[in-house]
């Protein structure tokens, strides 16, 4: 029929390049519950403080449910974002209530930073490999993808130093600079000093994606990119995604007012506001627990299963592996050898029911295929050790 | 500073015909208790069911809290997709679970079907007046928005058929063809009709915004356009904000296979997933009480409300202003003397501790200053009478 011909050919250019998320197809099937499944970024369910978190939604909509379950402001719940305010200051960043933004779970800062700053063509320096739905948002948005390496230390700034002078018109640079998702490395120090200078040097946003940053189970804590940045050019974007559960859709975005306000008039557009009830919820429950003793459990659970994975990637990977070996989050990074599909390993991992994300999806441009992401926050260690053996045993028929 | 210089000219171009919208910073000014607010499009915080949510939450959290707070899927809870597919089926939409995307609220499905479909400088047909949160939508995608009449009947549509004549690259219609925002007119079945086979002959999409189609008070159901859609062309937008509470943020649009799969892959990029939590706990509200009560309740007491602006509006008012006799929804729309600017009125008004929302951000183009939007559903009758009362009087100092 012609109208369906019409209909077929009259989707928005944005849409040409992109496909439904491998990963989450990958997800689909390997949620089944036999298989040990590296693959997802999920928290563990069994660390969710349900019996809290149930308390909290029950007394907020008892007790304050005419508010709760209203149309709000855009903005957010204001107590809540004064509670983010005072934890972030603690952190060296310097806002306000005034400066946060709440947002329907991290990825919408993703889109809105993007909607707000990019023009088709725009171009954003990302790592190789970075995190995947920033780079399909990106898309979606028409940019142009500009990437530079990254290694134990993380974004390889001297290579940011000479896009920066090559290309203009480069408009934002995005990363996850605490055990970033997928390679599990953190951004050193000196090359955070150094970003932000080359930053304010050219006039280019960083947008700091930060989802992890409570996670570390080994190290000091470094400073957030956002606490260095004199210039107002580096938005940072967080999550209670990780501390404490996905399901709730909540996150949060500081920028400086110029920006604030056009991220503010972007949201309206896009759901108009985060959900009332979630916020005030979420505020009951962080202001009648203690986060830090949750935090601080999540960070011993997480890091022994973090070390289980290490040690036994060490013990039955093929000595020819390489792996990051991260000091937080929820992600390692294996490198195999150059001639190794990890497609084709994960299928015949399926097989052995063991799932992890092949690496390509990572890249936003010159995939390579011979890298895995291995998620550990998921398993218990008896199930990482019994998985990564398994694991090895296929690599190994791929491996000399 | 050169750097702030820098960041101030380089937002996205289509950030540069958007303010924060009027309207919500009215809202603020009015939200004072002592106002009687004909402004907001609020639901009444009175009839929200919080001792049933209360439950609801604090069941599903505890229950089943391990899949309620984790990451889920981008289409949505099933079961939740099911029930709603059901409902609409009583209505005549053939849908299935696999028709229906859950939304962060309503809005999101105009930010989604904008991003999927428009290209800047798209044409999208809306009418004049229409709803302000989706010229906002659409002209943050750089759409030209194209303006037809509405009367009694709701949207022109041989005026559209003109409009699609002359415009070959006309790409959507976006309506609220049941008791209209702000309008509070309904479109005909004789137009409805019509205005499908028009998007059919013409392969254009039709976006069918319909968040108040429950609350009718008057007259007879008339179905929805989808239902009469044998093409795919209509997308199908509704929400939970109006029949349940809207701080949920909780919405779905329907749509077929093909656009459907382009809508999952924007909202992955948009937000990932709609609060997982949000979305069991109201299917359990829903599925353990009954939604036709809670409906029948909400319309007998809206009805009244209706019943009695239109009653005191035809007492109080100067026989020279008109207005619009909703059959359902939440508002009418007042017409006054063309030399009127209701900016100015609702000054005055505020004076007099009254609020309503002048007409002019409704109008995509050619904005006109003598209309006003008031709504009833978030006042009692007593209430309802002495606002109108009182800004009777404030108008009679303008009106001959």
């Amino acid at each position: 029929m012609t109208t369906t011909a019409t209909h077929l050919s009259s989707f928005a250019h944005r849409m040409d390049p992109l496909e439904v998320s491998t990963v989450r197809e990958i997800l689909k099937v390997t949620e089944m519950p036999e298989v040990i499944s590296f693959a997802g970024g999920l928290p563990a369910p069994e660390l969710f403080p349900t019996t809290e978190l149930a308390q909290a939604f029950y007394h907020v909509i008892r007790e304050e449910g005419r508010l709760a379950l209203q149309y709000s402001t855009t903005e957010g719940y204001t107590p809540l974002r004064d509670y983010i305010a005072l934890r972030l200051q603690t952190k060296g960043i310097r806002a306000s209530a005034n400066n946060i933004l709440m947002l329907s779970g991290s990825q919408q800062g993703l889109d809105l930073a993007a909607k707000v700053l990019l023009n088709p063509g725009d171009k954003v320096i990302v790592a190789r490999p970075t995190y995947l739905a920033a780079i399909q948002t990106f898309m979606l948005f028409e940019a142009q993808l500009i990437t530079v390496a990254s290694d134990d230390e993380g974004m390889d700034v001297e290579e940011v130093a000479l896009k920066l002078r090559a290309h203009p018109d480069i408009k934002l640079i995005y990363l996850v600079a605490n055990f970033d998702n997928p390679s599990g490395t953190t951004l050193s120090l000196e090359r955070r000093e150094r970003l932000v200078h080359l930053a304010q040097q050219y006039g280019v946003c960083i947008l700091e994606d930060d989802p992890y940053g409570e996670l570390r189970y080994r190290g000091e804590h470094l400073p957030p990119l956002k606490s260095l940045d004199e210039s107002g050019l580096v938005l940072y974007l967080s999550t209670f995604s990780k501390t404490i559960a996905p399901g709730l859709r909540l996150g949060w975005l500081v920028a400086e007012k110029e920006i604030y306000q056009k991220l503010v008039i972007a949201k309206q557009a896009s759901d108009l506001h985060t959900s009332t009830l979630t916020q005030r919820a979420t505020y009951y429950y962080l202001t009648t627990h203690s986060t830090d003793e949750h935090i601080a459990r999540l960070r011993a659970i997480y890091g022994e299963r973090c070390s289980v994975m290490l040690e036994s990637l060490a013990r039955y990977f093929p000595a020819t592996v390489r792996w990051t070996k991260p000091e937080g989050g929820m992600f390692l990074w294996a490198e195999l050898a150059p001639q190794v599909r990890t497609e084709e390993i994960l299928a015949e991992a399926i097989k052995e029911k063991i799932a992890f994300v092949p690496g390509a999806p990572f890249f936003a441009n010159d995939k390579r295929h011979n890298f895995m992401r291995l998620n550990f926050s998921n398993q218990v260690p008896l199930q990482i050790e019994e998985g990564i053996k398994r694991l090895a045993r296929v690599i190994a028929r791929h491996h000399s």
